[in-house]
């Protein structure tokens, strides 16, 4: 398990090469939810997401010949932009799996961050691990990996400083990745800080696993929160929550659309529905806030096709 | 003709009472258009948008006995809450006549910062002349009074701090209340830097007033930018730009919609679609640009109705 030192140990390496991204509040979602709120803006991050944060930690834990022959991961779309920004950052060649029916924007991204992309039809998984073993590359997990979750601590870190007093923090849950992260450094700073997770309705994973007592599959995990569509609970970040997460309340489809509504007309923040889910679960009831609390606005990697 | 003696003093008087924006800049936009960009994002302003600015510093201007007895405005919609709100912080009664068909979104807007709303079927016009002289209220056009653009003028000052160095300025155009404050303030400071003005095709009534050596009104405007769908170009305004604006160019329907995709991508600011014209014109190549380049989003005031 990582410690206190650990996480700041990841922050103090990430400083200089990632935003210290800002917060924002507003009066008007104060008064709505009746608590003061701070926003920590992580959609202003590099690639407009936490997750490079993990990633770029992860990379940088790499040996001198582990990072001379690369890294390489498999992605539906977002953990693909991120590693491959990190590892162009931190100087390591990557190679990124991805289906041949992938977002063309994603693709385009990683191929942008200077990624090699391997569209594969059929089984991604198989493909990843032959290319992995064959060019002797260096396998990333996008979340279950204690190095991405050390890295991601950074983020609980900032938070409590930039907020100080919170008394809750919220913070949206796929994989468990980000909370995992989030959760560790609060606790282990301030284990009387309550820290809830939210996941959609329909990719509930980590609530079905927690319930369970083990990590959990889905067979199809699907929701407008892209970003939280995870259909499995690492391990890793299992054991984390598990231990420190307080409670994960889960939100239905139609309140992550309101609430991505809500947010982005009264703070401007271009923010993607994943990032909404605390608000979701405030709309909804499923949270009662008691004092100053922040949530985390994950990402701002929205369609915005589906604009106008 | 307002002097750089009264913009200075507006923006004084505003500092405290609105807020000092942020610029934010983006190297992937900078790379697409070739020239350093400063975005200064005004829809991080009190109500989402530039007009505060203005028309404070109008309701700052009454004389006692005016603010005694109130201000009015007839609005379709955003000018509405912004005098409201601009109204309750002089702490002056406000009314505002509003169609019975505007946006309820906007009506609700303008009652909650403390207006009188008035709905009113038919003539807009005569309802709010019947109003103000019977209630003896000072009215209050949103854009064409000199108050009013000395008020606007504040952020033409503010973008030059933010962005020393600026060549160029491009404000997006509808009756001309903001580019008439801008260019006011930017050429009293500095004539040599360039000012452009960035209007839809479908509601072009400046550039039109420009070719007539008189202001105009359109039978109709209607543009996906609906903050700059004018059907009237002020008579101050008019004056103002003739002398002080270098260009007003003018964009399409579909050019503001991938502008506005574009910059909320990039930057992850929720701009609206009329603080996205400048790329527009940026998009369409009819704008150069040489050197560093300062945009103004206006707004944020989106149709969130319209996300997903």
């Amino acid at each position: 398990m990582p410690t206190l030192e650990d996480v700041r140990r990841a922050a103090a390496q990430l400083a200089g090469r990632i935003h210290r991204t800002p917060v924002v509040t507003s009066t008007a979602l104060d008064e709505l939810f009746g608590a003061p709120l701070t926003l920590k803006a992580e959609l202003f991050q590099k690639t407009g997401s936490f997750k490079v944060r993990g990633l770029l930690h992860k990379t940088l834990q790499l040996t001198a010949e582990e990072r001379e022959r690369g890294v390489i991961t498999v992605s539906a779309g977002n953990a693909a932009g991120a590693l491959a920004w990190a590892a162009r950052n931190a100087q390591v060649p990557a190679t990124v799996v991805m289906a041949t029916t992938a977002v063309q924007a994603k693709i385009d991204a990683a191929r942008a961050y200077g990624a090699q992309v391997e569209l594969v039809d059929g089984d991604l998984i198989a493909a990843y691990e032959s290319i992995r073993d064959e060019r002797k590359l260096t396998g990333v997990h996008p979340f279950d990996d204690l190095d991405v979750i050390t890295g991601h601590g950074s983020l609980g870190l900032e938070l409590l400083d930039d907020a100080p007093g919170t008394r809750t923090v919220l913070v949206p849950v796929g994989g468990g990745g980000l909370i995992s992260g989030v959760a560790l450094a609060v606790k282990l700073v301030d284990p009387s800080i309550r820290v809830v997770g939210i996941e959609p309705e329909t990719a509930d994973v980590v609530s079905r696993s927690l319930a369970a007592g083990t990590p959990q599959k889905l067979p199809t995990a699907k929701s407008i929160a892209d970003g939280l569509a995870a259909p499995v609970c690492g391990t890793h970040n299992f054991g984390i929550i598990q231990q420190y997460v307080d409670e994960v309340v889960r939100v239905s489809e139609d309140a992550l659309l309101d609430a991505t509504r809500l947010v982005m007309s009264r703070t401007k923040l271009a923010l993607e529905p994943a990032a909404a889910a605390p608000f979701a679960a405030l709309l909804e009831g499923k949270l009662q806030l008691t004092g100053p609390t922040t949530s985390v606005v994950s990402g701002g990697n929205l369609d915005v096709s589906k604009l106008y």
